[in-house]
């Protein structure tokens, strides 16, 4: 069974617009069903203290009460229409935030929505077996007081941010909720690191292949690479603009001291776009090399037949001559007559492929 | 009978300018006629009712009376000019902006005249026979309690909205003529992606085609369905522009709570031109297969060529030295002699066809 | 005798700067005279009254009292210096204006000058002969009370413009000198779609030619064709600044009303770089065609070979094994020993033609 | 023995960086010596009078009393640095302004002192045996009562404009010392079309070579000139931000009547890069003519092998069959026999020959 | 051993982001250690004086007294994270400074950080053997009083700034502070120009080896030569952007006087970017002649072939006439008919010999 992923490329397409001729504001998860049962987890905290929850379904949404006054909620799964409704109504979301977090196909972006700010980021994880990245939308919802994140499946991404954030003490409690914000972003765009990785491993395996077998499956293979590429690049490239917005924004919601740290991240963004490029520039090579196999091949190929014409044309005409039907044909009546020409065509295939030897060597050098 | 169409390529150059040295302002279609009898469809409404009629000529575009504040106007078919002067004069509009209209090979834009807003949007149609788009223009002019739209032909583009708007209560008819406004503007974004749908469909067929049968008709295919898609794509670039202009300007005829919603348009339209990137590409990739297979089909010519000369030429050296006139050839006298010689060259030609076997395999894995 | 030209791409550089040396303001004519006799045709008019003239020299100009405030006064062939000077003085131009009207190797180009606004436009006549465009340049010189139009010969360009000023009642009129100025730009752009349209078939000609037959001679006409291109949309592509500065001032000599109809021209300029940009694509894709004919000839000459090889070797092995010389030759003493043996190489050169026919079928579907 | 040249191309880097170390302000000649003995002409002029002096050395630099208040000073030869210094303190100029002067590697730019500008241009010299350009880099300071120019050589590049300042009553002389500026600068820029015309003749030069000989050595001469054009480029581009800045800059050295002459100046730079870009199309052309011609050369190599098989392959097997060994071989008695199988294999080669021959013409057309 | 470095390039991917998921501000050394113990040089002077020490760990370095206002302090190795914290707190710098310090993976940048200015610059050491750049990742600190400079190795790069500094009454020391910061930055920049030299040697070298032997490994080499001259143009390109800031800022830590001499580094920088493209624009060459090689060695493959084929067909031809078995041979019962005929085979060979040999001269031309 094939295995069906959101459109991120041409060759994706399928449900590109899945929701097209619907009025807007209709909440319907553009998407495919990831995760069993969609959960909320809740953490609760100011500078001294840390609540957990996990909350089933909509109805413990509302009725929920934070015990302190900072709130970081996290949504595996995004299918539960009532869930998310409870979720913005309780947040006072905007039904067109509410529209985008479902319809995952969106393009990274900020909106500043006053009160808060909605990111839209996108991950990739890479699938070594088939060559290809697997696309999720993170949305991420940054207001005075909260940090919602919503996922279409449990990525264990937030794993080591939560295990800071439960350390008694921790700047990241006593520093206010931007602070948490930008450890959200910044777990996000640290995944780009080890993308990139995968994906120059990949087309640096691929420059082998291209060298030495130069078939039209390997050029395929290429340019898939390439569109793999293209698709992180794509995802990748908004982000400056996401991260250049936060850090020129002022009297928002991230404070001052915060400021230079989204500078950081964006400085880590610039240089993300950067080594993707480093990997197009790669493949650009990878690419080169497989034409140039391809001339290479061809050379052989004719080499070959070189060889054998010069191999065989002397000796059938040596072949040829003592073949004539003159009365006079030198060693013809000798005895070793036959054992004599049969030396003299060999003699000449030494002496045609010691000269061809010769030629060929000094190129090859 | 070869079917023609207005110019939006090279290839469609015919009727560029049949307007060229007219003075400004004479209303001529410029365009095919495609509908045998202009249709004005026209609705009035506010929050509580809705009225709908088909006006059939200009004397009743002039005589007729909205009974509600709000209306949706719609022209199929644009070459009455007369009825064209009517709704011009009814709507107190520019004569360049009524010119535009019948002129329908414009560059997408929108115009700010003050009063109200004048945008041209191309759609088109995909023909899979053809492998071909047809364009269509249709212009959106917007005013305070008013939209008017002119198609060249019925599309049914409309015919969802137009159920939305008849639904009692809809916040379509509640909401204010910019609510309708973007609802007309949304559906004619949104037909963008099925054409991208259908033209990588298109591009990824003739991958396989390119790989399997390099013939020149399949670059001729792969060039004629890259200027498809470039006249899409500069039917698409203008969109963001139009719909920037709209975002951004402020206290014009959209109001406060609809700008999210442009915004949103806009993000499609910046997805969509990403998208036709991506098939750009992916053409790209196309014509290098094409290209790589045109150069693997010389290697397997000349692969065959080699096979045969390895075949026959050992042979037939074989047959010439059994040929030469020595008294004392081997097996000249013996009974099997001939068919001792035959078998030598069968031997001959199997291990070489083995020896080149072997190489062959090495190279393909 | 072979024509010579102006300078407008590295292929016709001969006259590229004749004054070099000469101090500014020197009113000498770069470029070749074209026209027996320079002709002054002017034109004065209001709403009610319209007057022509033809002024045959330096001191008619001088003479001439314009009986009407607005005045059209037209030039062809620039090579009278006197008569130049007569008209710079009367309408009182910088030197630097006449200098470059006679200059005639200007970029497109506006300037302003306060009480009047000078532009230079390049117009283009494709010949069909050659595939190849001339160009002529054309100044405008737009005051309160005149419109001044300067040609390097007659081209009949400005006669439908002429047929609607002498109509009695025309807007052209009554509207201001700004709108007859208009019409002389809006006319100059309108000759560019019919330029694109003959650089267009001329382009679409030469896919058939390099599909056909890939000599080097058709390569140097495509380039040839790929320069004329660049030199008109070299000349196009200033426009849009023309044009663009046209729009954007305020308060000079255009008035509020006729902004809308500089912004249409704009439009059109707008759409003329875009053809020719699709021009330009469909010149690279011939070249691709070229090019990939030239691999494609190069396969059936070797598949040519193939045959050749596949019909011969065969058949002169055959020769070969019969002409051993083993006492016990097969068929040697049949009396149709010959006959079967040529309708075994007959044989074996159908079966392997056979072989090849459907190997080839194969492959061209 | 080789020609040293100063660095513009990664081909002459030799003396990149040579005063590399050295704290800045310290004077030292970067560039080879190319002329004997530097030499300092002064001009001293006003509306009515002018008088010239040659200045030996430093000493005369210092002691020389401008008779006239306006001062054209040109130095040839920059090796002595006790003259460059003398010339620096008397007019006042920034140690880094002499630096740079000294420093021939700049780029061409413009920089603001104040009280004078100082640019720094660079001129080139076609040397038609070698295919290569000479740099020459000249710097202009213009003061209010100044103009100072330095060359690294005696150019005779100002001769002209130096008999129209001599001319009495001469407008250069009575309209200011901007007036000079402008007449230097424009010589400057005037001598760039020269150059145009000699890198377009060179590169039209190597399109027949191109298409004929398809040798590595041509491929050699072509990136050459490539390389000369692009560094020619290089230099002529940055002339459009300098002419740029002066035509912008208001209030400062040169007056508002000055100020469209600089702009037609302007015009000629735009006009010289629109020229070398063309002449790189036409090199890019030349590449694309070179790598069609190798392939068309193999194109005819395998063609002459096909015709050689054709020609001997069946005639061989012609050969082969009269020599088989059966009993009743046709003509084998005849007295002519020999001659009439001689006469089959002559008419076979002249049939296919035939075939060849028509198949050839239908290709060529 | 394999030589480890830091990640550049694609191809040196491994430690990109060894920090991923620890809090920010954590002081880790991102980066190989390089030597052995680091090393703290410091040096205070004002116009009359200078004191050197070196600190040899973090509490020399917080017990140190300045005896002179300005200091310079430079680190060698960067690993001894209490020496790193010590310097930090010492002069009062922000954490993220100190970890993008330690992180030598930095994009080079300019941040302001109101009372110093953090400065990130890569500079690059040239390996000839391996044909590699290594880089070196330089922090300067530019404060009102105090410059720092961190480095990760011992690199001899600013021996020669010093020994100008330890000269009595040199203007370094009486000028300010932001004077050593230009001589600073300014002995970084002008490195690059040793670099571009290297760099443009390899790649003049590497058009030999692609002309004459281009085999995949040459190509292999010219790719990563490229990505050399990427990595060092990545680098330097942002330095624009670092010195255009630093000229452009006014009223920060660069007096006025100092401004110029700013000007002129971003001159040499612009300078180094032009050389580096024109090194890309000739290893693009170099690219096109390994390509075009290749073609021309099939071409002569093929020529080959058809010299054998034309010297041995032809007489294998006449070998097999004469081996016809016709009573009335020519000269078969002639003495020296064997003699005879091999004469006419040589015949022959010479005659078509000289014929290609003409033909390819004509060529060759």
């Amino acid at each position: 069974m094939k295995h069906k992923r959101k459109t991120d490329s041409p060759r994706k397409r399928a449900t590109t617009n899945k929701k097209a001729g619907l009025p807007p504001g209709t909440l319907v998860h553009v998407g495919e069903i990831r995760t069993p049962v969609p959960a909320v987890q809740v953490m609760s905290f100011d500078t001294d203290a840390l609540v957990e929850a996990v909350l089933p379904d909509a109805a413990a949404v509302t009725r929920w009460q934070a015990p302190h006054p900072r709130v970081w909620l996290n949504v595996h799964g995004l299918q539960d229409a009532e869930l998310m409704r409870a979720i913005g109504q309780r947040f006072g979301l905007h039904p067109l935030v509410m529209e985008d977090i479902l319809n995952t196909g969106q393009r990274p972006k900020i909106d500043d929505y006053g009160d808060y700010l909605y990111c839209v980021i996108r991950m990739f994880t890479w699938h070594e077996n088939t060559r290809s990245v697997e696309a999720d939308q993170i949305s991420v919802i940054i207001g005075r007081e909260f940090v919602l994140t919503f996922q279409e499946r449990p990525t264990g991404l937030f794993e080591a941010l939560r295990q800071r954030l439960r350390t008694p003490g921790a700047q990241l409690r006593s520093r206010g909720i931007d602070h948490l914000a930008h450890g959200v972003i910044d777990t996000l765009v640290d995944r780009y690191f080890t993308l990139v990785d995968a994906l120059g491993s990949a087309a640096e395996a691929m420059e082998d292949e291209a060298a030495e077998s130069p078939a039209p499956a390997v050029l395929r293979r290429i340019n898939n690479l390439k569109h793999e590429l293209l698709t992180v690049r794509r995802a990748a490239w908004p982000l400056r603009e996401v991260l250049g917005t936060l850090v020129r924004t002022e009297g928002g919601i991230f404070s001052e001291a915060t400021r230079p740290y989204l500078r950081d991240i964006l400085d880590h963004t610039l240089h993300v776009v950067e080594l993707l490029d480093d990997v197009r520039d790669l493949l650009g090579d990878v690419l080169n090399i497989y034409l140039s196999s391809v001339s290479n091949r061809l050379n052989q190929e004719v080499r070959v037949l070189t060889v054998l014409t010069m191999l065989f044309l002397p000796a059938t005409l040596i072949a040829g001559i003592f073949g004539m039907n003159f009365e006079t044909l030198p060693w013809a009546h000798a005895t070793h007559g036959f054992w004599l020409s049969i030396g003299l065509m060999m003699t000449t295939a030494v002496l045609l492929a010691a000269i061809l030897w010769r030629r060929e060597r000094r190129q090859r050098t």
